[in-house]
C-alpha cells in the first residue's frame, strides 16, 4: 500500500511530468521523499537525450542524501542503456529503500526496471494512481505498444451518416459549439491529417483556432495523396511546416510521424481517407459529430470500410455522448483497439 | 389563475380521459367542482357516438346541482352539434359559473366553445396543465390539424447510417434493450407500416412482444406496395387483420388510416419506404436506434430524401438521447413538423 505522502508525491510527479515535451519520449515526473515522508527533490524529463526524471531528481541532491529514501516516479524506471544510463541502476547506486511508480513500461527493451530494483533488495510498488498515469501517457503508450501513433478519426455527419448534400455542399452542418470543440481537440493533437482531395476541395487552414485567434499549440499539418496542391492553398500559411506524403501507404505515413515524435494524430478526412484508416484497423478513437439533420443521398461521412457481411462489422464502445449545442459528439473506441 | 383544487381536478380529468379509447375521437376527461372546490361529479368520453366528457359528468348530477359550479375539462368544450349536442350549450344550460380547460380544440367546426361560454357570462380559463394535455392528445391534435395520422418513422442504424452490410445481412445490429423499446412503442401505436419489400425479405411478425408474450394492445399491421405476399408470411398470424395497400400514394394511405381511427402510425421500413415518408414531409417524429458499430458500404438506413443541396437538408430537433444498453435512441422532430 502506498502511503498518503507517496500518493501526494505521485500527484506532484504527474504534474511535473507535463512540464516536459509530449513527443518521441514519454512525459515523466519524479519526487524523492525522505524516510520521514518529506519531499527532498523533484525532477522531470525534458526530452530525448536529456536525463530521465529520476536521474534529474537525484541530481539535485548531495551524494548519499537519497540513501534510505523513497523514489516516486510516474513511469516504471527503465533498465536500458540508451542515450542516458538505466534509471534502475542509478536508483540502486543512490541507495533508495523504496520505489513507487504509476505505470509499467511496456517497451521491449526498456522494461524490467522493477525486477532489477527488487533484485537489489529495493521495495517496489507499481500501479499507484495508474489511471491518472495512463491518462497522461496514453498516446505514448500506444506508440510503445503498436509502434505507431495514437490515431483519432474525426468527422461530422448528419444523423443518417451523410457529410454533404448530393451536390457536395456541406457548410454548417454542425454548429458553433461543435466546431469550437474540434479546434480545441486539434490544439491537443501533434498532427492533423487530410487527403489531397479534401485540401483541394475545401482549402482548409488546418490550424487550431479559438474564435479568430490561433491556439498557442498548433498541430503539424499532414497531407496524404498524390494530387498536386495549389501554391495559394491556405495550408502554406500554417505556423507549422506541412508534411506531404505522396503515398497511400498509411502505415508508412504513421511510422514516419512516430519517428518525428508526432504521437497524437488527428485524421480529419475526407471520407475516403477516414474510411481507409478505419478499414486498415489503424484507428484508436473516433469522434463523430452528429448534426440534428437528415440529408440522404450519395455523400457519406464513412464510405467503404471493407465490411462484406454483418459478422465483419466494426463494433465500437461508446465512451461519451456529449451534447454540443444542437449537435451531439459521440466519442467511441473500436473494440479491436489495443488498450 | 387556476386554483389548486382546479389543478388537482385537471390532473384527475387527464387520468379519466385515458379510460376512453384512443381512436377517431379525442380522449377527454371532466370533473365538476362545487363552489367550495369539492369534486361532485366525474366523466369521460367513451368513443364516437357516446356523450362527451362534460355531458357524461353532468349526467351524474341531479338537475340544478351544477348551478354555480366549475367544470374542469381536458379539452375546450365543443360548440358543434354532431352525433351529440354541443357541450358548451349543455354547460350553459347546467348553469356552471366557471369552465377551466387544458387545450384549445383546433378543429374548424368544433372550436368556438370558449367564446360561446364567455358570451353566456361564464368565466373561462384555458391552458391549465396544457403540456400534459398536449402529451395526451398529440396524435389526435395532429389528425385535427393535418387531416392525417401522427407518423413516427423508426429505424435502426450503425453510427455511420447503415442498416445492413453489403450482402444485406443485418441481424442483431442493435441489442436486446433497443429491441424491447421498439416493441413497447409498437404496442402504443395504432398501426405499424412496412413495405412489401421488407415483408418479403424479412418476414416480420409485426406484433408488439414483451419477450415471448404478446402485449395486450397490438397495432394493426399495414403493408404498402405492389409485390405479392406469400400465403405463409407471418403477418397472416397477426392478432389484428392486416391492411394491404397496393399503392405508392402515401398520403392516400394515411387518409384511409385516419378514417379508420388509426391515429398513431409507426413506419418500420424498409429504408425506401421510410425515406419516401420523409421526402414527402409526412413525418412527425423520428426514432433512430443507433448501434455502436461502423458498417460502411451501400445499404443505408435512409436512402434518398430529395436533398439536392445543403440548404434543403431536413433539420431536426433532438428531443431525447436515450442510452439503451450499448445502443443510443435518438428521438427527434423535423423542424418543419406542425406542433
Amino acid at each position: 500500500m502506498a502511503t498518503p505522502a507517496e500518493i501526494a508525491a505521485m500527484r506532484r510527479g504527474l504534474e511535473l511530468a507535463t512540464r516536459g515535451p509530449a513527443s518521441r519520449n514519454p512525459q515523466v515526473g519524479a519526487v524523492i521523499l525522505s524516510a520521514s515522508g518529506d519531499v527532498i527533490a523533484e525532477g522531470w524529463h525534458r526530452g530525448a537525450g536529456t536525463p530521465h526524471a529520476e536521474v534529474d531528481a537525484l541530481s539535485h541532491l548531495p551524494a548519499d542524501a537519497a540513501r534510505g529514501a523513497t523514489a516516486v516516479v510516474t513511469l516504471e524506471p527503465c533498465n536500458h542503456t540508451g542515450r542516458t544510463g538505466p534509471c534502475a541502476e542509478a536508483l540502486v547506486t543512490a541507495g533508495v529503500a523504496r520505489v513507487v511508480y504509476a505505470i509499467d513500461d511496456p517497451g521491449d527493451r526498456e522494461a524490467g526496471g522493477a525486477r532489477r530494483l527488487r533484485s537489489a533488495g529495493i521495495d517496489v510498488e507499481g500501479g499507484v494512481l495508474a489511471d491518472e498515469g495512463h491518462a497522461l501517457l496514453d498516446p505514448w503508450l500506444t506508440v510503445r505498444r503498436l509502434g505507431r501513433p495514437h490515431v483519432t478519426v474525426k468527422w461530422a455527419q448528419s444523423l443518417d451518416g451523410r457529410a454533404a448534400a448530393a451536390d457536395g455542399s456541406s457548410q454548417w452542418i454542425t454548429g458553433a459549439q461543435a466546431r469550437h470543440d474540434v479546434h480545441r481537440r486539434r490544439s491537443e493533437a501533434d498532427a492533423i491529417v487530410v487527403g489531397t482531395g479534401t485540401l483541394i476541395a475545401d482549402d482548409p487552414a488546418l490550424t487550431a483556432r479559438n474564435g479568430d485567434t490561433l491556439f498557442a499549440r498548433q498541430p503539424v499539418p499532414v497531407v496524404i495523396g498524390t494530387r498536386p496542391l495549389s501554391r495559394d492553398a491556405k495550408i502554406w500559411q500554417h505556423p507549422q511546416e506541412p508534411l506531404l506524403f505522396a503515398t497511400y501507404d498509411l502505415a508508412a505515413v504513421l511510422d514516419e510521424l512516430a519517428d518525428r515524435g508526432l504521437h497524437r494524430v488527428f485524421i480529419e478526412g475526407g471520407p475516403t481517407l477516414a474510411s481507409a484508416f478505419l478499414a486498415q484497423g489503424l484507428v484508436d478513437r473516433l469522434l463523430a459529430y452528429i448534426a440534428p439533420t437528415l440529408i440522404g443521398g450519395p455523400r457519406h461521412a464513412i464510405t467503404d470500410i471493407g465490411v462484406a457481411s454483418i459478422g465483419a462489422q466494426m463494433r465500437l464502445t461508446i465512451d461519451q455522448l456529449l451534447p454540443l449545442g444542437g449537435d451531439v459528439l459521440v466519442v467511441a473506441t473500436p473494440e479491436s483497439a489495443v488498450h
